[in-house]
């Protein structure tokens, strides 16, 4: 049996939902720390992890992966009490669709390496770091909460128990939070994650209880 | 028997991906044109299709769906022919990550929206987007082609045949020709561009093809 270590940063978003789901099928892990504010990531011993230079990095029954919603359908796929995608392929594509809606639509536009770029081109950087999140976030998170005006959604982004949707959510409305982001047209939403941070799983994976 | 309509811009990597997918899997489809610079998927047309405003949509097997990886996904789950994603999980782990090191970590960063707001905020507009879509694309190939140095590329991103992340790299490929992004450090990604080029699901899906 080998070790399960996990590559991470507290902060990451991405390391957030494999924090999640490790915590929720129940996979211990030991946690090495990649301090990205630190430029650790584009270091040579992180580089040869991962040639993205991204966290998270997973390394699990003997074999060393990459990016978190790869990783969550990984374990999906291999744990079976995982719950994290619908047994019926239309809610599969559901459940891939919210997942996706904030993974790719919002989260990778507000990243640290992008949202850098954006800084260094304005004349008041720490405003146009701030508008550009409210924005992104903002319109990404109203049109999810449309998205979710569905008759499958239930106490969680689809049904009634956590899934990868539900996942992908939890970090990106702590990240909402963290910029001030207007959440009250969002009451599904706020809901859900709610919902979430009562599970202890997705408590133990936030931020502010893995912070070094 | 319902039609399959696909809600699609010849130019969206998003919609290319989805024809090639649907191509492959020899799902006959009728095109319905979506034209992003006239704005039309902010209209309440195509909002109410999809409340993100993207495309594509597929209207499939009665039901309506969003988001071109999911329904990937969706085809490889309902169409056993498709071989897009490998039988074993790691397999699969693999061509999930490097499909989102594309359709993640590249793509929605050059999106039109989000270079919109790029341009707005520069003094130079096109300059600007011309320095950002060579930088992320750039950057974001170059991680991908050192992901591809790895014993289970073949002929293709895995293995011998095309999987979701080959139905990825294609579209982003066309757009880095499309900025003058340099490929010249991207062997094994040109020699695989130019290998999808001659399969006829690939090339019927290309944008000049379907442009209208």
């Amino acid at each position: 049996m080998t070790e399960t270590v996990l590559y991470d940063y507290w902060r990451s978003s991405a390391s957030y939902r494999v924090r999640i789901a490790l915590n929720l099928v129940g996979e211990a892990y030991r946690s090495v720390p990649v301090d990205l504010l630190a430029a650790a990531h584009r270091g040579p011993e992180h580089l040869a992890r991962n040639p993205q230079g991204l966290v998270p990095v997973l390394d699990i029954d003997g074999e060393r992966l990459t990016q978190s919603l790869a990783i969550v359908e990984y374990l999906a796929e291999t744990r079976a009490v995982s719950g994290f995608l619908p047994s019926d392929p239309i809610g599969r594509q559901r459940v891939r669709a919210l997942s996706y809606a904030v993974a790719m639509d919002i989260h990778p536009v507000c990243n640290l390496g992008v949202v850098a770029h954006v800084m260094a081109a304005a004349e008041d950087g720490e405003a146009a770091r701030r508008g550009w999140m409210q924005k992104f976030i903002g319109d990404g998170l109203a049109a999810l909460e449309r998205m979710l005006e569905h008759p499958a959604t239930g106490a969680f982004c689809h049904g009634d128990r956590p899934t990868m949707a539900d996942i992908c959510l939890v970090p990106q409305v702590y990240n909402a939070r963290r910029w001030e982001v207007d959440l009250s047209d969002c009451p599904r939403i706020v809901a859900i994650d709610a919902r979430c941070a009562e599970i202890d799983a997705f408590a133990r994976a936030h931020p502010d209880r893995v912070k070094p």
